[in-house]
């Protein structure tokens, strides 16, 4: 957590958060106000949050990771414009460390050169447009990044990214998996293009799949930028 | 700066870097081993900080944004692998706030939905991998952040970006470009596709180019989620 985010929720009288974000941060919760709920309700948290903000507090929404990366950002920002500009609470979106930063820096140095950022998630994307993104991704040699890769219902968009991610790339391009990135049980594991799908993936995990030139050493997964070393 | 980052930097006897980052942490530096030289010579600064982990000294490498993006932690872990394993010092990679979070913070919140980080920088990369990379991207409807957009010498990059995004995306589809993203001199400018390349950008300058649903109100930059707001 940045300076600037702990300063934003110590000065907020109201902090909405997921539950399980707000656990990580009970020790700065105080005596505020609270308005935390269960996961798939961030439409209502999001809401109640900028009722706050129109009644005159001062509110911090907080999410894991960069609120700007799929995060809580883009709907407080919707949920605000909704209301006519004269009353329209001050919005200020204050960047984290994202989880495909923390997830690289664990794995070692994958995003070295050019990367896209993929979520598998179906629930508000349809399909076709998501295969569309991992057939251009690998199409165009980029450093893949995989946020929300599998759940218990979904399991098979991820069997999918490996099949078109082997048309274009040799089935020895190193994929680091990360599961529960920059938390206690934060855990990280190497494999390659055949085989990564056979690991153990899950909602919590993050999954990143080398370009041409990835190559794994040291028990590092290393995308080179091109320097004569 | 995180915690960990200030951590590190504090604990370590030697710090390496661009002379640029040095001047701006320049109150942490002290009495410490200073490696600083200008731009164009990442090779033999990350040689000297390995020499001296090597030498048992504890030695922070330091890079703007995140050190895991486009930035220095590539370069050491290799340089560092070129050693035996069993003198080769260990490398930890602290994640910072990459530039292109930082700038989509600025900017609004662009960067709900996929994206695609792309250098136009051909010193270390052939154009034509570069210009498909964009091709691909745009093809994807991939919000597109790019890095290193323009400099004194390479000015037509941006421009034949700007001609393949028009293929695939609108010419009203929104554009953020960011100055000097979290210096002082920090600034911002909200355009579109067709009319972008008309602003000022130089080496300083990030550019993120929407999606096809990015759309701007209020001043602030949105990729919609998909939230039925």
């Amino acid at each position: 957590m940045t300076p600037r985010a702990r300063e934003a929720i110590e000065s907020a009288q109201v902090i909405a958060g997921y539950d399980t974000y707000l656990e990580l941060i009970k020790d700065l919760l105080g005596k505020k106000k609270v308005i935390g709920t269960g996961m798939m309700q961030e439409i209502d948290r999001c809401q109640a949050a900028v009722e706050e903000a129109l009644g005159g507090y001062d509110v911090a929404v907080i999410s894991s990771g960069d609120p700007g990366v799929y995060g809580m950002a883009g709907l407080v920002l919707e949920l605000t414009l909704k209301y006519p500009e004269s009353v329209q609470p001050a919005v200020r979106v204050i960047p984290g460390i994202s989880a495909v930063g923390a997830a690289a820096a664990i794995l070692g140095a994958p995003l070295m050169h050019d990367f896209a950022v993929i979520s598998l998630s179906d629930l508000l994307t349809p399909w076709e447009v998501i295969e569309k993104r991992i057939e251009m991704a690998a199409a165009g040699d980029f450093v893949i990044a995989i946020y929300n890769p599998k759940s218990t219902r979904r399991t098979m968009q991820i069997e999918a990214v490996r099949e078109i991610a082997l048309k274009y790339r040799h089935s020895s391009t190193p994929v680091g998996i990360v599961h529960h990135v920059s938390r206690t049980k934060e855990q990280m594991v190497l494999s390659n293009l055949e085989n990564f799908t056979r690991e153990h993936i899950d909602m919590f995990s993050l999954v990143i799949i080398g370009n041409s030139q990835t190559y794994i050493a040291g028990g590092q997964m290393i995308t080179p930028r091109g320097y004569q070393v």
